[in-house]
């Protein structure tokens, strides 16, 4: 595209918007050579002389008036009939409307599905999008999914989220041929629920041409054991907000360790001057924050509600690297060839596929 | 009792057993003033020279021979037709003789879990036991259950947590009144799954007399925001082995960033000096490994089956602790009021029951 990548932009989704999101924008496109435009769908008196006090910011945004916003307590389904001309609503309409390559909200996530599921409409072959987030581990990051679209998931749901992870990773990683890893209790195929055991045997079974692993543990996530971990939405969500207060724990103690007494802080300054920077940036979630809807026709990328500007331009950075990526097309080339084995169970390991829905 | 408390260990499980579990209990004897006495399951070949290393050790312990352990990979029902005579099986016994109070194991946890079941009987009015974790807060640790012994829960069963947890939580941490949050991906009530919500309505309705507090998330575990967190065995398990690798995975970057010149060397030189050591220590899991089998008519701990001798030592020191407490006596005081409850619902309200059906 000559014309450079737009992002389309729900302005008043979050806990601190509009201000969040603008101040986001502008961090965001610091020092950012690449030509990229921004569409702010929101109260036009309340943007514009936010947008305004960054000059740069200005003069690659267009703000789009509405004065009606969803809810943050709003359920799904009230969300889809109530919600049509709000800013999230548009934010999204943009990409179906060829106007935007992507959409960032830091607002109601299952108002954000809903609307994103409605409009943009699920891949063939997807019974419920996931939503993907990325993981600090030893090298780089890994993928969790789902953290939070599904609460309750089958057997064949697991299975669709282990295809679209896995190309997720690839498209955005760059790892040729990710590793992929069921989340359970014990890594004895005995150990777990019925609905893991049940997920672990129809991936095997699907022959999926995929570096699966089979089950792996909580500790495993960190410890990067595999590229991409399968779970349900209430687990992964649960672990995932259980990561981010254990490290919030960590820097506390971390921080009160360094001020203790005049030592310590003649060695934190002294640490400071190198290392410590970078620790506390990995440290912080704000720089993982954005969580990517996988397996719908357009990339919507959601950013947590109660997030800053900092964590708000990491949304945008993600939602960039995903626009750029090869990700829609690697999604489908996965889910084409599920959808092969499942209609020609020859194709795959040789064993007829059940789906236990 | 005069002759001070016994601990039962059965010295033959764990990864590292029997040399873990030997050195453990030398480790955790040093220093201690209050008569213990130990009682070793396991090979007395193997046993005896490990023993005889630690003179203050060998002086408070017995060596009870067997040749026979359950496998780390035996299925629960398994290990209880197979496992009478094995150490694990003995160590519990132990409790059921009156010869020991407390008995602690690092081997296969639903082995462990089956066989306390079919040795010590449940107390009645629980449906399943549950494994209690200790978990690392601000102030002091939160109490998380059920951590690994129930993958599927009942909003019942989630609801008899609750009352063994808070119970357990005054009597090992002297909290008059604990209070008590249910695991769930939002706070609001129309989110999680229906097990949870029926769960939370289940609570709400019995008039327990409970600080409840209603639905917490997964960050709230490391905040302290409740001292018990009520969640089944899977997510239980899931998130307490997530904040042992994010822990982890922090401590690693933390040694690379004090390693990583020649400034940050010195800056660490001097940390260590002060509060570097506590921190170090606040973040190793083997400071809270233990989990407290709590239902039973006796006290069962359950160490890490990976740990080694330092962590083997923490479940020791819990199992004194536990052995120590008014924990058994506090359990049936809330399991009464719960029965007390569920027999007459208008108790649980504080209203006299005016009309009878």
């Amino acid at each position: 595209m000559t014309t450079g990548l737009v992002l389309s932009l729900d302005a008043m989704g979050g806990d601190h918007a509009p201000q969040s999101v603008v101040d986001g924008a502008a961090l965001f496109l610091k020092g950012r050579r690449r030509h990229v435009r921004l569409l702010f769908h929101g109260d036009e008196a309340l943007l514009a002389p936010l947008v305004a006090r960054h000059p740069g910011l200005s003069a690659v945004s267009e703000i789009r008036h509405t004065d009606s916003e969803v809810d943050m307590s709003a359920k799904p389904s009230e969300a889809v009939r109530r919600s049509r001309g709000s800013s999230m609503w548009n934010a999204v309409h943009a990409i179906k409307d060829g106007e935007a390559q992507v959409a960032v909200s830091a607002g109601n996530t299952g108002a954000l599905m809903a609307i994103s599921k409605v409009i943009l409409r699920m891949k063939p072959g997807v019974h419920r999008p996931a939503i993907a987030a990325s993981w600090p581990a030893p090298s780089g990051y890994s993928t969790v999914l789902d953290v939070g679209a599904n609460v309750d998931c089958t057997p064949a749901m697991l299975v669709e989220f282990a295809v679209l992870g896995e190309a997720f990773h690839r498209a955005l990683r760059g790892v040729e041929r990710p590793t992929v890893g069921l989340l359970n209790v014990g890594q004895e195929e005995l150990k777990g629920s019925q609905v893991i055991r049940d997920a672990d045997a129809l991936v095997r079974a699907a022959g999926l041409d995929m570096a699966y692993r089979g089950f792996i543990e909580g500790d495993d996530i960190s410890a990067g054991t595999t590229h991409v971990v399968v779970t349900d939405g209430f687990t992964g969500n649960v672990a995932l907000k259980t990561a981010e207060g254990t490290a919030r724990l960590v820097a506390n103690w971390m921080r009160s360790a360094m001020t203790g007494s005049l030592l310590a802080k003649a060695g934190a300054a002294l640490l400071s001057l190198g290392a410590l920077k970078e620790l506390r940036a990995r440290m912080d979630p704000r720089n993982v924050n954005g969580g990517v809807f996988l397996g719908l026709n357009g990339v919507v990328v959601k950013s947590h509600g109660g997030t800053d500007a900092q964590g708000f331009a990491t949304s945008l950075r993600i939602a960039l690297e995903m626009a750029d990526s090869a990700f829609l097309s690697e999604i489908e080339t996965n889910l084409a060839r599920l959808a092969a084995i499942q209609d020609n169970p020859d194709a795959g390991a040789g064993e007829p596929q059940k789906e236990s829905a």
